[in-house]
């Protein structure tokens, strides 16, 4: 699956810098590399520089001068989410093919433990760095020296100066809903997360614009953390306030394990009563019960595309958005799963 | 939670290799530290003996002296299983505490790829390894180089020469039997991992002691890799077969996952027709329906202790063994967790 959309921005480049610094090209390099001694003065106007133009030299030229080990860094928001758990893994992967080690690291959705963790990174002079960031960008890319080339995983948005990778969150949510009218149902819920500084999630704008272009009803919608308990306390509360639909978009794996639990003590069906589909296409909601349809993110290719802007340096600012994928299980209404007992 | 259990043995001084090596102790320190140059040949004969006897200077004293940023190395079996990510994370947590970066990587149950994963942590030098290992004992000692401190995780028999950290197997498969029999069951199946080297688990000595001791019928023995389809094929052969006990202890709570699966394909209700008691404690198993009764691994105080002899070093080889403890959910027959629906 190649990337469906990619934007390019021009990108300072080392002549830019030593333009601004008032220094030459080669100062340039002495400073970045460590290669030369230069004066504290001449260092801190350089350093000026990069952080104003954003620049960051082409990583693999850097990393074969210095011959140095190379080392990736990754924080992910949730370690123990199964999402990010094949994530980390197929980052580790990628990295080892071109010889690199991967420290990780997990911010527990707090983005104070964050700031402190990539700053910890940064001091260990990791060669490059993979952000799932709990944090909103222009903070991360204010903590990321100039120096270091990084990329934001996770990312819908443009993002001037960032290079991006991430999967349609609109388009996602679109296909699951859609999969849902064609079960026939018309009115459709959503469970949603709540994510970084409060921005609207585009898994919302998705299910909206399905809803519309369907000619659906919307059902409720429902925030909560992106974990297994905020989907069970989306799904205590839909029954509490008897306000539980017929079909529910939920927006991660995670939250629909939780709801599921929510249901199953209530003795509430799942695709008879209520039917799902969630996001992520983890193998937590293929062991779950049912299995879960779900909107796939193609983990390996995005691992793969982010080490390969990091070791190779991207040309430009890029930002690379894959499509997402429906896995048709059985909590949608998709076939009986049931197996005739011997 | 105290290890409940340690064992000590002597173990080799820097005067024991000075010796052995036929140079002065200071020799000893200047090769392993790195600190002076000494000829080939004298450095050989000082690295044979390190490996003949095993020695392992005092971590924190090395670490110190060096100035080196520290960085633990930590290598799991399966980084997908949710008791490998909890651990991974905890340890994370306890070497933060002590200022430490910690490389992760995942072996994904290939003794061949842990091999390789060892090397190449051993020439990035971390300053301590925790294995959680595919491989024999006797090989993942081997790998590790004399000077480089390390923990074999999960280990649960007697290692002489190594620092071992482990759980209670043989008493947490009694504990479990023992519940399964307080409900009454007087049959009680068993579906055990494959460990590596095809040793026998000491969960299947605990099930096996436990039938004996309170004169139980025991069950069928299902022997599958340690994962969610692991457990899912159990399931389909037990059903298959027509050999379903109406108790079983399941080794851990992903093959719990993946037989709960193959149980609801097939209507059979848990606990009502088959009674589950897993091991692991882990989170899956809160959030799997119905949630699984489990012997918990106390993570937490496992991860602080394994960084706890890498970093301040132990005084003699030592083995720890923590307790488990039983968790009481629904698998087993414990309550009736169905909520009353509004």
């Amino acid at each position: 699956m190649p990337p469906v959309s990619s934007s390019a921005k021009s990108v300072a480049t080392r002549n830019d810098v030593a333009r601004l610094a008032g220094v030459s090209t080669a100062v340039v390099s002495y400073v970045l590399n460590g290669s030369k001694r230069v004066s504290p003065q001449t260092a801190a106007k350089v350093h000026d520089a990069v952080a104003m133009l954003g620049y960051r030299p082409n990583q693999a030229a850097r990393a074969l001068r210095l011959g140095s080990p190379e080392m990736l860094g990754i924080v992910v928001p949730d370690a123990t989410n199964a999402f990010f758990a094949d994530l980390t893994h197929e980052v580790e992967l990628a990295a080892e093919e071109r010889g690199l080690a991967l420290l990780t690291a997990n911010a527990d959705r707090s983005p104070e433990r964050e700031r402190r963790l990539v700053e910890k990174f940064v001091t260990r002079r990791v060669d490059g760095m993979l952000l799932s960031s709990t944090l909103a960008v222009p903070d991360a890319r204010a903590l990321v020296p100039g120096d270091v080339p990084f990329v934001l995983m996770n990312q819908f948005d443009d993002m001037p100066g960032v290079n991006t990778i991430g999967v349609n969150l609109f388009e996602g949510a679109r296909l699951g809903v859609e999969h849902l009218a064609s079960h026939g149902h018309r009115t459709v819920g959503l469970v949603s997360g709540i994510t970084a500084g409060g921005d609207l999630d585009p898994r919302e704008a998705g299910w909206r614009a399905a809803i519309e272009q369907q000619g659906l009803e919307p059902g409720p919608i429902v925030r909560e953390p992106f974990t297994k308990p905020g989907g069970y306390a989306a799904g205590r509360w839909l029954i509490e306030t008897n306000t539980l639909p017929r079909a529910m978009f939920v927006s991660s794996d995670q939250m629909a394990v939780g709801l599921l639990l929510a249901l199953h003590e209530s003795n509430i069906r799942v695709p008879d009563d209520v039917a799902i589909v969630s996001f992520d296409g983890t193998r937590d909601g293929e062991y779950s019960w049912p299995p879960l349809t779900s909107v796939s993110q193609p983990v390996r290719l995005m691992a793969r595309a982010a080490v390969a802007v990091l070791v190779d340096g991207a040309p430009e600012t890029s930002k690379q958005l894959f499509a997402p994928a429906l896995v048709r299980r059985v909590s949608c209404g998709c076939g009986d799963h049931h197996r005739v007992s011997p």
